[in-house]
Parts: structure tokens; sequence; C-alpha cells
């Protein structure tokens, strides 16, 4: 156990400072305290005692004057002193009497284990409603209800019930949990336990009356007594905290490995029988963490697996993959795993081939580097090949394949020895082994920094997630300044006011205009040149060619004409009710690639852009990206090239490749209107933009912008 | 140890059989034995003596009388028997004269050590095609050269020099190995070890100059003390042995989990410079192993966790899960993860729900079933809820998700006696526990035969996997029988000349002719109905729309005799040395989705059909499915549902379903087509098929055949 006297709470006068009596108390007192350990009220004194505590315990029990050994107090009014925190393990109709008192003692935070609030809806909403306004009153910060605690190690202080305790404590190392579910909190702790992985400290969030994870994470990474947070979430529920904690985590080059859960459609069915609330859009989400440095985790054994990497605070910037192996099946397995995440290996630049080739010609010098088996007879060329790895391949990330060869006790001393100078000469590479021992024989590898991995297909894996983390710091956080608000015509929006507005945005529209004379259209129609697109042009018809109000390839004078009277003729038959301003012409744009741009307003993250290409793309592959609004064209190119459809873009199938730097334009443009436009707007649907050949710019066929009332909070 | 009386071979007349002695000997000589337990001639030895080899062990080295304790002999000649099998530790030049000496002595199997073979290329080859068609002399089957060898635990042989072995020899079981890679089966066995799991059989097959993994595979299968095989392959050099291995699994209902790599470009480079072989077409063999039982892992961990799974033999047909847990976050986790394989997780049937949350008022009934922490202080809650899973749910497989409270000792013994209860009643169930505990913790779930995992995720993937191999075992195996085969014309082949063969197999072209004067062009056009396609016929020209030779949209008379000249004119231009047939005009169909059907034939697999939809889904998206042929009309159907874009068959986008009934039935007749047509069939393409509403049929609007020489062997 350290000392708390090494340990340090993050900086006052922080957004997260007001957690620090809840994760580092220096005195807790126990609302309902037990004799009993193993009951709730109980746990935490048992666990405490056991681990001394480093700090006052003081256990509240109206009848009795000692519980498990310790001094206890009647009532919280006959406290010595206001406590830094209290646990609250009463039932559910006392809680707002005790945090009454609590507050009136000055205590600074607690948390509430009692179940019976909002998880169980009406009254218990009700109830959870006024404790949290009660604690509120008293500036008191309030962890739960319905939680199962926290604990910090560092100073033996356990505010948790969790039974998997009883099977061990946290094991000393520098990785935060912060999870919105209790069970699976203590699930990832039994993980790290036996892997070895320390997790010092841990807060479950509950039922968020207060405390949600967002504040949990921002107060972990702001800790000097952690570097890797694992946070575990069903549905955000505070965004502003939620980005302030991503935004913190960014600062203090410390990432967040997450399990964000309900993907699925079955997931989501699950999570709300669960927690009653709505897990959200998953793509939203991914896009939401593509700003930070952030790595989601499918699974609690990829969690692990990449938190333990973490904690050797290497993430390398523009990651690739340098191997050496004594196997070279376990080369080809690497190979595949790199390829198929899209981490690069480059072959060894060809004169450093040549050196190997000369030093071990039955060696395959390309990268995976496989010096055989043989290795193991002469160790001093595993040193010679992993520095010359480094040196000549310049990667970033090294990976040597050894397996059990590396624990066999008549080579373990020697490899680790030429492996371990190899390391210190270049402290900036994340050098992982796949090996196989047990702790013992692992130890040697652990103490001098090595990343451990018995499959080396995971090993590529939490290598690829470093040098994503690594790039995110790199990248400067994204900036989202007020900007002067556009005022949103009221009510639904016509073709012509939505592409008038977007225009303001440099978001042209293809030349055309609405006209109300069969004669005009003619005289416009050649003017811009054949063939033409007409619609009817009426802000009461939304779709349009539901009721043939849209005709295409108008190649003459004479089917203008025509059509000028069909369309008037069809609006009148199937939308009497329609004020019509017209028929609108537009020049048709032919060679064009057809794409789909769009804003969707979620509901708690604000305006995303999507992009996609047109038609099935969109409507049957679904084949969109989206990223938060407001961005700039590079992003906005990126975005781009990252659909699957892409190549269409750039040249597939003999066709020119389109003005992609247009698009982007176009849609960086579009992200920059969402974000000034605000809550008002629902959403914005540009489709088709047409993309013209190289250097002839992108139009927007046709907008449909949708509009709504935004209640201000009182 | 247990003792060979109990262990079997497979039985005899079986193309497998002759592996026995080799796998399973009774006696053995080892060449080059070495008094030095680390070198290669002596490690076998050492590893024999400390585990007790059951049956003669007999060194042969001219220079001593005694190795490591046991009588030598000078020679092969000079042995008191011919051995079963024999492990030659001799440098390269003398495995020739050894393997003579060896057959005379009338030996019936021998491993080669030796490498310096066809993995140097070069007079290695050369000598490598000696050594082998000397062993086949004397009617002797050989492993190797240049393989890490074999062990069989179970009769305490060990005819390997694997220095993994050092760290520990495998453990009690039923799980083989097969393997192109000695250093990654020793990984296999390490991996395994360490999670307890027992692989007594190795067989590691190096240069395949004779024995390849087909065999292995095959032996192991039939052997009856394997339940379970993991396989490890670069490339197949043997298809028929492979196909039979697998035909051979499949019967004798035992799974191959198989690692097959150099999926990617990367991972074919890294296979190609490490054994000099290609590793073949991914597709293709994905597509082979669909026929059988057998689950590709794409990591040595998923390897491992699906071998440890099927060792309790339980293959559900039909699969589905049912879950209950003590943690709500286990349940989406699990739900997301079931519905991303594609694992159904039907809700249980409303009357159990109610009868649940009469047992347990805050429970959540659906599926997964969350009984909370609270089971834990009512253990008989999980019984009762269990039962209602399996009996009212229907659940082909189970998970419960108890984490570390599954092994905290005040709860574990009456848990395990709950839930042994449910695994009794219903022994057809595939029982999965979600556990974190350590050996001696888990022993008693093993024992009962529980399936336990740390990580839910993975628990489902292992699910998914064991009801694919139930699938797989109920299905009959693939027939292929001999057919009359079909005379290909020699050389290239007409547009003409294709569509008619594949007429005779009922793949009906669009009305067509080939017409070679301008009227009768006219007069066919007005037949048929306008618009029509006009292409240049001409078996010399492949590549018509190259050299402008196709018309689409043709639509009057005028534009018929207009559209003659010019494709006349464009064939004297671009291409005057072919030789022109006339024109071809066929019918425009209209309205159709247009896909993509061919066959392309694998050198070792024989012809492969592909179907996707046309365009962007072949070309950019490569969106395409492969079976093996010949199937019938329902495994058409079933490929045809699988691509990505299946949607617009099926009706989206507004538009009518296509007739994926005649789509599906051309299939299977150009699948059968392919069977038929043999080796001399190089390839056909089909593109587009055109695929009308439903009831009106699928037409082949173009097809090219290309046929190559077959070159019989001698």
């Amino acid at each position: 156990m350290t000392s708390s006297s090494h340990h340090a709470p993050p900086p006052s006068g922080d957004r997260f400072a007001s957690l620090t009596p809840l994760l580092m108390p220096r005195s807790v007192a126990v609302i309902g305290a037990s004799s009993d350990p193993t009951r709730i009220g109980g746990r935490p004194i048992a666990y405490m005692l056991r681990q001394g505590f480093d700090g006052l315990l003081m256990p509240v029990n109206p009848n009795r004057q000692e519980v498990q050994g310790l001094p206890a107090w009647p009532s919280v009014e006959a406290l010595p002193q206001a406590p830094d925190t209290a646990i609250i393990a009463v039932p559910a109709a006392q809680v707002l009497d005790t945090l009454s008192a609590l507050g009136r003692k000055g205590t600074r935070s607690a948390l509430v284990f009692s179940s019976g609030f909002s998880e169980v809806g009406g009254e218990g909403e009700a109830l959870q409603q006024r404790i949290v306004a009660e604690a509120k009153r008293w500036n008191l910060r309030l962890l739960g209800p319905n939680t199962a605690g926290v604990f910090n190690a560092n100073i033996g202080y356990y505010g948790s019930f969790a039974s998997g305790l009883e099977r061990g404590f946290p094991l000393p190392g520098r990785v935060g949990i912060a999870s919105q579910s209790g069970a699976y909190a203590a699930h990832m702790l039994g993980l790290a336990r036996a892997r070895g992985l320390g997790t010092p400290i841990m807060a479950s969030t509950g039922n968020e009356g207060d405390i949600t994870l967002g504040d949990a994470i921002g107060w972990l990474v702001q800790s000097p007594d952690i570097d890797v947070v694992v946070a575990y979430a069903e549905s955000v529920r505070e965004p502003e905290g939620f980005i302030a904690a991503l935004e913190a985590a960014h600062r203090a080059r410390k990432p967040v490995i997450l399990q964000k859960v309900g993907r699925s459609a079955l997931g989501k069915r699950a999570a709300l029988s669960h927690t009653a609330s709505l897990a959200g859009d998953d793509n939203v989400f991914d896009a939401l963490l593509g700003d930070y440095a952030v790595v989601r985790a499918n699974s609690s054994a990829e969690l692990l697996n990449l938190a333990y990497t973490a904690t050797r605070r290497i993430y390398p910037v523009s990651n690739s993959l340098g191997m050496v192996t004594i196997s070279g099946g376990a080369g080809i397995i690497v190979s595949d795993a790199a390829e198929e995440l899209g981490l690069p290996m480059p072959p060894m630049p060809e004169p450093a081939q040549v050196a190997l080739k000369e030093k071990l010609s039955f060696c395959s010098p390309i990268n995976p580097v496989d010096f055989t088996a043989h290795v193991l007879n002469d160790l001093a060329l595993a040193g010679y090949f992993t520095t010359r790895l480094i040196e000549d391949g310049g990667y970033r990330s090294v990976l040597a394949f050894f397996s059990q060869a590396g624990t066999v006790p008549s080579i373990a001393p020697r490899l680790l020895a030429e492996l371990t100078a190899v390391k210190r000469a270049h402290p900036d590479r994340l050098f992982v082994i796949s090996l196989i021992g047990d702790a013992t024989q692992n130890q040697p590898y652990e103490d001098e920094g090595f990343v451990l991995f018995e499959d080396p297909t995971q090993a590529v894996a939490a290598i690829h997630a470093m040098g994503r983390l690594g790039d995110a710091f790199a990248r400067p956080l994204p900036v989202r300044e007020a900007q002067p608000p556009i005022d949103l015509p009221a009510g639904r929006l016509s073709e012509a006011q939505a592409k008038a507005l977007l225009a303001e945005f440099d978001i042209a529209g293809v030349e055309e205009r609405v006209l109300d004379d069969a004669e005009a259209a003619v005289a416009f129609a050649t003017q811009v040149g054949w063939p033409v697109v007409m619609k009817i042009a009426s802000a009461d018809i939304a779709h349009k060619s539901d009721i043939g109000g849209v005709l295409l390839g108008v190649a003459s004078p004479e089917a203008v004409r025509e059509g000028f009277a069909t369309l008037l003729e069809r609006a009148r038959l199937h939308a009497p009710a329609a004020k019509v301003d017209g028929v609108l012409v537009a020049r048709q744009v032919q060679g064009a690639v057809e794409c789909f741009m769009g804003i969707q307003h979620d509901p708690l993250f604000g305006p995303f852009a999507v992009f996609g290409l047109g038609g099935i793309f969109v409507e049957v592959l679904k084949d969109v990206t989206l990223r938060r609004c407001p961005f700039g064209e590079a992003e906005a190119l990126a975005m781009i090239r990252s659909v699957r459809g892409a190549p269409l873009l750039f040249g597939a199938r003999g066709r020119p490749p389109v003005d992609v730097q247009a698009l982007a334009r176009m849609l960086a443009r579009l992200s920059e209107f969402a974000w000034r436009a605000g809550p008002g707007l629902a959403s914005v649907d540009i489709n088709p933009v047409l993309a013209l050949p190289e250097g002839q710019g992108a139009f927007a066929a046709d907008a449909v912008i949708e509009t709504c009332e935004v209640h201000h909070a009182p």
C-alpha cells in the first residue's frame, strides 16, 4: 500500500475537482453502518479495516456504540466533524433526511448505495429528483443513487459493497475504472487482477442523479495517480461533461479505453429493459469519439489488452510495424492482421536486407524478418536483427515473436539482455514480445517495460490502437467557437429558400429559375442549354416525384411547353391545396457522380454532417460517414475518402475523377452552416449533390431543410 | 500417462491408416542418435526416456554402443527388427542412403528432421524429389523433410526436437494438432498447456514431400483418442487428400478448427518469402470450407477458445442463445455480439416472462434474463430461472454470467449445485458460464462439463461457432459424382457459340440473331420490339466496347441501318485482321437488374461459381460470393441472398422483386455445366445477367467462355 502522501488530487478550481472528496476522502462517515461484514452497510467498513484506510472512519448507527471495533456515532449530527464523504446505506425512504443532515453538517460529497429510485420508475423517479435537489442545495456532490460505489486502493478507501472484493483487492497500478454498471465494474476489476493489471481507483456511477460517467472520467484523467482510464458506458446523459472529460484526457495525454454497449438493435433492446434509457445512435457516438484520444473496445478481453498496453505510455505517431520472428507462420499471421487493420508494415530498405542476408544466409529479411529458430542457438543475432529493424527500418513499433522459447530457462536470461539493450537504446518505440510464460517467467520482461502478449494477433491489435491514440494526441482538439448565429425562416422551407440559404455558404445549386409562364421557361432553357429538368415549384409539396412533379431530360422547346402544362395539371389534381409558385427549370447536369450530403441533429451532441454516394450506396448499402460539426476541408476530404464507394469518385471504371476538392469544400461549409444554425435546424438533405469532373465543381441539385422550434429552458 | 492398450489406431484399409506406424509406433529407431539431450538427435530420446515411451526405442549411432543409457546399434542394417518408424536426424546428404537402408529393412514410416531440401530451392529441391521417390519405392510413408516432427503423449512417443517441450509436456486430453509450421505447432501446444487444454497428438508436416496436412488431419479425426483437431495451414498442396480429410472429419462428427493464413496481400507476400509457395485465393478457400464441418479461426487465441469449447462435443443445430445474468451490462454486451454474428436471441415467450416477474418483481425477463445480483442472496433462483430459460425459451445454448461472484467461496458450491442440476436435466444444451476464477476454483465447473469463459463476448463467439458446426454436421456431404463430360470446342469461343453452349443448360440468352445485312437486321428488330442492341459479331474481337462495337438503345429502322454501317466500319478500322460474321441484333431488355455470374477455375480445387450484382457491385465493391461446383438451386439461392446488394433483388427502392428463382436455377445449371466441362474450361463470364421482375425470368445478355488445353499426365 502506497501512502497517501504520494497521491495528489487534480488541481482545484477545475470542473472535476469537486469529486476529490468523494474519490480521495480523508474522512468518511458510513450511514447505516453494520456490524455484519457481509451486509451492504458492513462491507465497506470491513474492507477498509482490512486494507488500512489512511484517514478517519466514522460509522453512524443509532443503536450501537461500536461497529466492527470502531467507535460509532448515533447520528450525523453527533459526528465530531463534517466528513469529506459519506457512504449512505439506509433504505430509500431515509436517504432524503440523511442528505439534509449531511448537508447541514457541511459534508462535501456522498454516495448512495440504496436502490428504489429512477431505476424503478414512477415514485422512485420523483424521490430521486428530491434527493438530487437536496444535495445541490447543500453544494454536496452525489454519486448514485443505486451505485455500487467507489474505491481508491492507494489510500485504502473502499466505498463499495462489491462482493468481488472478497476474492481480492485491486493490485497497485495506474489504471482507473469508470463504469455505468457496478456489476461490470467488478468484472473489469476481476479481469484486471487475473492478468496482474493494477486498477487502484474505481467509480461506478449508478443512476447518475448528479455525478455522471463524464465526471468520473474527467477526475481520473486529471489524477496524478492514473495514466489510463477504462470506461464502460451504456448511454451518455450529460454531453458537455462527457466532452469536457475527453478534452481533459487529451490535454493530459491519457487515453480512455471505452466499451460503449448497445451497438445493435438487440443490444439497444437489452439496454432499454435494463436502464430504461436509450443507447443513442451508435454511428453518431463513433463519429464523436473520432475527435478525441479514445479507443473503443468491443469486448472485455480487448478492453484489458488495450489498457495493459497503454500503461507503457508509448503512443506512436504515424505508426508502422516491424517484426522479428522465429516462426515464418507467425509472420504471416501478423501480416494478415496488420493489413486488415490498416497498420503499415513496409519492407526493410534493400541495403539493410542485403546486410541481414550476409549475417544469416537463410533468413527472410523483408518484414516480417524471419531469423528462424536458429537465433535461439546464437542469441546475439536477436539483438543485432532487432537493432537493424529499428535503425534501418525506422518502424515506430516492434513486435518480436519468441513464443515459448522466450521463457525456456536456457534461453530467457540472454534473450532478455539482448532485447533490453535494444529497447533502452530506443525508448520511444513501442516494443511488444509475443511470449508464452507464467507470471514469474514473464516478470523480468515486464520489469523492463516490454509489452507481452501470448497471441500475436492480439499484439497487432494493441499496437494499432496505440498508434491511433498517438495520432489523436498529435491532432489539436477541435475548436468549436461560438459564431454569429443564422436566423432560420420559421416553418417549412421551400426548395428555393433552402437553396438560397445554402448559397450564402457557397453551396451552389445548378443554374435554375422558378418561372410562371411557359415561354419564359423555353427562353431560360435555351439559355442554360439542353436538356433541362423541370419540377413543380411549391413549398407545400415535399415529395414532388410522388405526384409526377419532376420531369427529366426535357430536350426541346415543345417538350418544355408540354411539360409546363403537365406539371401544373398534376399539382392541381394531386395537391389541390398547395400554393404553387410556378415551375422550376434547371440545366440537367450530365456525366456527374451523384452524392449525398446531409445534416442530422443529435439530441445530445448537436449537428453531425453525413456524406455518402447517392442512390444504392445510401439506401441499400448504408455506406455513409458522419462527423460532428463544424470541421474544415481536410476533415471533409478524409470523410469522402472513407466511404466504401469512394473509388467511384477517384476514377474507377474508366471515368474521370470528380472534383473532390469542391465536394470537400461544400461539405465543410455545410458543417459550418449547421453549426451556426444551431438547434433550430432539424435536418438538411442535399440529394443529389452532383459531382462533376475535376475542376468543374459540385452542385446541389436538390435540397430540403427542416427546422424546428427551440424551447429555451426558463 | 495412459497405457497404449486403451488407444487404438484408425481402421486399417483406410487411406489414412498408413500413418499409424508414424503416429502410434510400437518401435522406433533414431538415426543420428546423440548422447547430448539438447541436440536434435538427442532430444527425442531424452523426451521419451522422461515420459516413458511405451515401446521399443533403438538409437542408431556408428560410434557408440550406448546412447543416453540405451543400447545403440551401429547401423540400420544391424537393428534387431524393422522399426514401425524411424526418426532421421542426419545431414541432408545422408538422408537418401538412410531411407534406402530403412526401406530394405522393411520400415513402414520415417520422419526427416534434416533441412536443406525444397525450402532452399535448387539442388535441395532435386534432393527432396530423390528421397521422396526412394521412400515411395519401399512403400514407406515419409514425414518432412524439414519437419519439427510428431508426438503422441498417450504412448509417451516424442518424435520431436521442439525446445518448447522443455517447458512442459502436453496435458492429457482429446485435441489433436496438425500444422504446416513446426514453430507454430509448438506455439499452439504452449497456449493449450497454459489454459489447461490437453493436446496429446501432434503432427508437423514440414516440406510435405509425401505426407501432407490433409493426411495428418485425416488420421487424427479417425483416431479414437481425438475429438477435435486444430490445424494451421499456409497452403494446401494436395487437394484430394485435404478434402478426403474434411469428409472423414464430417463422417466422424469431429470438427476441424483451422487457422489458414495468407488472407491478405501482405500475408501472401510473407508466405511467399517463407515457404516459396503461393497461399492461393482466400475466397476460394473459404468457399471450399463452407461445405464441411470446419471453422476458421483468425488468431491463436480464437483457435484455442473454439477447440476448448468443442471438447464438450455439443454442436447445436439451428442454434439460439438464451442468457441469464447478474449484470444488465453484460446482457447488453452479449446482445451486441450475438446480433453482429447472426446468432439468434429470441425473447422468452410472454407467459414465461410473466412467471419470472412473479418470482422476482424487478427482474428483466425478456432475454437476456437479468435476475440481478439479488440471485446471489437466493441461489435457488439461479436454478429456477435457468430451467425456465431452457424449458420455456427452448434455446439450444445457454450463457450464464456470474463473473467473479461465481467463484466466491460463500457462493460457489451452492451455485454449482443449482446449475449442475439444470445441466444434467438438459444434457443436449451447450451450457457456458462467464466466470472469473483461478484453475482450482474453476475445476469443479469444468468437471461438470460447463464451458467457462472470462469474457462474455468470446463466449458468444464460441457458442456461435459450435452452432455453425452443428449445422454443418447436420447437412449431408456434397455429392460430386462423375457426370458425362461435355466436349468444349477448341480455341476461343464466339459469343454465339458460348451462348449456344449455355443454352443447352437452360441458360437462356436474350432473343437475338447474327445478321449479315442491314435490312434483315431491320426486320428482326421490328419483330423483337424496340429498342434493340447491336454488336459487331466476331470471335476475334474480345472487348467489343473498346472499339465502339456495341450500340445501345437503337430505336428506329434508320438507326439500325446507320448502326449496321458504323459497326462494320469500326471493325475494319480497328480490327482489320478480325473475321467478322456480321452484326448481332437483340432486344434491349429494360427494367432489369444487372447481375454477374461466372466460373473461375481454381488450379487446386477445380471450378467455383461466382455470383454478384453487376457494375459497381462487382467492380468497385467486390461484392461477390463463391461456391464450389456443382450445387443445386437451394445453395444457389443461399448464395444470391448472401451478397450485400441482395436487397436490390428483393424489392428495395420501390422496385418490383426480380425473378430470384430463375436466377438461382441459372446459377445452379451453370455450376453443373462447369463441373461437366472439367479442367478444359478456364472461365465463364456472363455479364450482365438481366434479372427481370418475378415470373419473367433471367437472361444472359453477354457470355464469354474461355477454354484451355488440358495436359494429361502420361
